[in-house]
């Protein structure tokens, strides 16, 4: 039988070539990202780039953060390629004559100079969109690829055609305008993956932290931030071919929380540099990027999920940027896709594959380690 | 401690002059509405008269049933005052329009011709705004008032000033022109209680019609149909100085249904000619307006509530129709006003309610004819 269990070894084993591919698309908005660190601690993911874009800060600082990252997740092998600094048609300007006719908007990401009531989460500091970048502890020492994400993008799917996962977890300004400069773009993808938009959230943990994100949802459960910085590019890629997409909306986060327990268990089985971070995170947030590498990585940690066709409006109105989604036989036929939502995931799996993960790299790492050290 | 007692009684027995007034203004769906009842049989309320509008079914035919409901319910004493048969600015053709642009409404009252999808509900024949009325059984010998609906409101309002509640269950159209055609009228009125808008409703039930009516909200939690019908009126209204708005939206309607066993058991308290009505009665539906009705007779069977900056979506787009609301610091302040939201109540208080004020009026009844009786 020793044969028999040598070939399922063999079998199961994720040989190098056969890593899933997968682009990091996002925007980031502190040093290291847990969403990126999941991604990159799995042995069995290849990231082969990560492509930055403006929302919650601007694109400059993005890709700045995520190079500082890298370095100290000891991942500077991964390509990043900084992207769009400004939405299609939205802007600042804009977004505050919006908010004189329709209202304070609660996050405002790379736009947002103070909450407009007192608030647990910290306000990040406010720059211009060409600002230098001085990360406090210093910038990376490596650089970003001279390529613009559009175009990497681009790139990625035609030379690895159907296998490249895009997961999108920022504003979609990127992945729009990739598809506009080349109509194969989405259909070449494997699939898209992305955080963004929002059915119905309701609010399901009890403290100060969840209180303060839940104005955000409240009163308007259709808009999320990712989709309300650049609606008409959420609402090309909603229009896209892709073979597939699946979407991370807000309302699974409510159930999740980025707490100081679970900081503390995935610092314990990280590599020092990385649990140094992980340890000084700022705890209180939901997880809304960490589902969407959660659900990609192990799609068993989804509880609920429904397949409803999906837009956003594009109207400079109270509904800009709102998700717009239609059971089939309701939708309009303009070239909105069908997406798998998902309405709910299990915490507990969650937060148990973010720790799986982590230990997972470190284990990785201690190989490589040994095996360079090896005479 | 007789005459403290006697005292007593006479302070908290409410006199014929100190019946809370207030004006049903409906669109009807059915020869018998339950929500009419509710305030028609509760003795102490004072239904000062009904107006109609377009909704669920054109004025005219929303007319001839309340006149017929008030025969059955021998309560032909109440004015029933004809109003608007078009929305403001909405109309049939701009629906078929809007619907190919931004997907299929499941409900469409007066305009519905069929269901998107096979549902449970029996669906209602269509009819012209002005195809003559010929009900089933025969119309109502009495006839409606000369007066539009609109200036009979601004006359209560005057003739009472402070005292008149105006209960809304329909499309607001009424209460615009009422409030265009003279700017003291919302200010005239005690207060303003309507069933419209919703904020995020979740289904509760799990039979087959509460699934079915689940399509209405799943994929627009902030559309609902009587909003949706007349959204500017919705709006006018929502900018309008009332004394006090309270909204009874989709939300708690969820939890809610009119069961058989809830119609038997009003059946069996009411008078005879009014229970045959209800036994027949389809089951199935949400109680919606029956909660507005419930929530004004007792406060006490809400179970959640909110106080938010309400308006509506006016833009020609996927949203119009949206119910809007703030939190307070949020607002745009363009004259939306403060109304208190009812989340949800307690359907078994509710349901009390509707049996107690059915056999409330059923003892009434019986009392004013042993008086007319009387030598």
């Amino acid at each position: 039988m020793r044969w028999l269990f040598l070939l399922l070894l063999l079998v199961a084993a994720p040989a190098q070539a056969e890593r899933r591919k997968v682009i990091i698309d996002d925007e980031g908005f502190a040093l290291m990202h847990l969403m990126h660190l999941m991604l990159l601690e799995d042995p069995d993911i290849d990231v082969i780039g990560i492509t930055t874009v403006s929302g919650n800060a601007w694109a400059n600082r993005a890709t700045a953060m995520v190079l500082k990252g890298l370095e100290i997740a000891h991942r500077t092998d991964v390509p990043v390629v900084q992207g769009a600094t400004f939405p299609l048609l939205n802007s600042e300007a804009l977004t505050d004559r919006w908010e004189a006719l329709y209202g304070k908007l609660t996050w405002k990401g790379a736009w947002m100079k103070a909450w407009v009531e007192p608030t647990q989460q910290s306000t990040p500091p406010y720059f211009g969109p060409t600002d230098p970048v001085d990360l406090p502890g210093g910038n990376a020492k490596i650089k970003p690829s001279d390529e613009i994400a559009a175009n990497f993008l681009i790139r990625m799917v035609h030379k690895y055609p159907g296998e490249v996962t895009i997961l999108a977890a920022g504003p979609l300004t990127n992945l729009a305008l990739a598809q506009r400069l080349d109509p194969a773009f989405a259909g070449l993808a494997k699939e898209l993956v992305y955080m963004g938009g929002s059915l119905n959230p309701h609010r399901v943990l009890s403290d100060r932290s969840a209180a303060d994100f839940a104005r955000e949802y409240g009163n308007t459960p259709r808009r999320e931030f990712n989709a309300r910085f650049d609606p008409e590019a959420a609402s090309i890629v909603s229009r896209s071919p892709w073979r597939k997409i699946i979407i991370v909306p807000v309302d699974p986060s409510t159930a999740t929380q980025r707490s100081k327990a679970l900081l503390a268990r995935m610092a314990k089985v990280t590599i020092p540099d990385i649990a140094k971070f992980i340890k000084e995170m700022e705890p209180g947030f939901p997880l809304w990027d960490e589902i969407a590498a959660g659900v990609w990585l192990d799609p068993s940690i989804v509880t609920d999920r429904e397949t409803v066709f999906v837009d956003y409006n594009t109207q400079f109105g109270p509904g800009y940027g709102d998700m717009l989604s239609w059971r089939a036989s309701y939708q309009p036929g303009v070239g909105e896709q069908a997406a798998e939502v998902v309405r709910a995931v299990a915490p507990a799996k969650l937060e148990a594959l973010m720790v799986r993960v982590m230990a997972a790299g470190a284990k990785r790492d201690a190989a490589l380690s040994r095996a360079a050290a090896a005479p």
